[in-house]
């Protein structure tokens, strides 16, 4: 198994946060993002529209998208399965997926492309940020009384659901919306749970 | 069961689609996106976003996010599946649901938006209807060799990758873009097999 992806894009880190969770190595290639290899042909035909990370099976199969990866190595890896078996955590599982693809990683974003990656600056930049800062803060406020009836997104099992979520939350702690974090007790203490994880500590460490 | 939607937005029409397929009939409430329903706090409570739709199971269980309720009602639903039950096909599945949300529905709805729903108008209109068809022919590009190799897009069963791809096609087709699924024989052929199902004329009658 091949992962092509960048250590610090919080898209490659849903694909290695499931794959130590799952007690699996793949063999890491890398893909520059600083020098723009993600764009360049070799890359573009395994990820044709030029992002990480991109995902080689034993058996050839080419596959991107990051929360396909996870969703297809939860179900082909053998160890404990990050998909509750049950319909109802089932379900929140995939809402919450959804919840952090559509609000709280476009949210994130903002304020950490602008704080941690450089991206604008000025005026417009702290815009960017306040209204980052909006989107989280509404996104918290959600999941608060969720984490508060259950210790994970999903139900009381770690999910794919968490996995897709502690990029963002990795990184908007060393942003000026920590203090968001400190904001929400049920989510702090679960953000402190799952950091806690030796997966988590093997990829952002 | 009860779906909460309208009957012309897209992402509530992924859930009655997928409804459509299983052979079964949900309560519909209608929440009128015209009036600004979306944002009563009876819709919120149920879809804390402010968007639609919103899913009641039979057991009182609430869920959002299409692309959730739609995997949700996939597996508990009888009826034939539309998750491929292989690895490979299965995952193809995730990454093309994940294409539709990253690259093909953001493209698509920004000439929808402008030529159907009248958002905006002059050039800057303008613009936006041609970074989205710039945006629509990337996609089909990506999966014209695809669908040349295979009847649909997760392999050779119709599956929930089709579901999420099938109301913005719908609405292209009335729009300027219409011509771009012309442009990609294997496009046009796929989307006039999946069209032509019962679900789809149901949904979209
Ligand atoms: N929808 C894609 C998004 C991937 C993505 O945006 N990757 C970023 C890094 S986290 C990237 O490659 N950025 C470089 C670029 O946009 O050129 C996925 O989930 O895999
Ligand atoms: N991520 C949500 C998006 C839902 C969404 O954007 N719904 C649109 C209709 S297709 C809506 O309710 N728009 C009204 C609004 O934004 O106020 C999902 O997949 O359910």
């Amino acid at each position: 198994m091949k992962v092509y992806g960048h250590p610090m894009s919080t898209c490659t880190r849903k694909v290695l946060t499931t794959l130590a969770e799952k007690g699996k190595e793949a063999e890491f290639v890398l893909v520059d993002l600083t020098k723009g290899e993600q764009k360049s042909p070799a890359h573009l035909a395994r990820q044709p529209f030029g992002v990480v990370p991109a995902f080689e099976a034993d058996d050839g199969t080419l596959l991107y998208e990051s929360r396909a990866i996870i969703r297809y190595l939860d179900r082909v890896l053998p160890g404990t399965s990050l998909t509750p078996s049950q319909p109802k955590p089932y379900g929140f599982m995939e809402q919450f997926i959804g919840v952090e693809q559509s609000y709280f990683s476009p949210a994130a974003m903002k304020i950490i492309m602008v704080e941690l990656f450089h991206r604008g600056e000025g005026s417009e930049a702290a815009a960017r940020v306040a209204e980052g800062r909006q989107g989280v803060e509404k996104v918290f406020s959600v999941v608060e009384p969720v984490l508060g009836r259950q210790q994970f997104l999903a139900g009381d099992a770690f999910s794919l659901a968490d996995v897709t979520w502690m990029p963002y939350l990795g990184y908007l702690g060393a942003t000026s919306a920590k203090d968001l974090i400190g904001k929400y007790p049920n989510v702090s203490a679960w953000w402190n749970r799952i950091s806690a994880r030796p997966s988590w500590k093997k990829v952002a460490g």
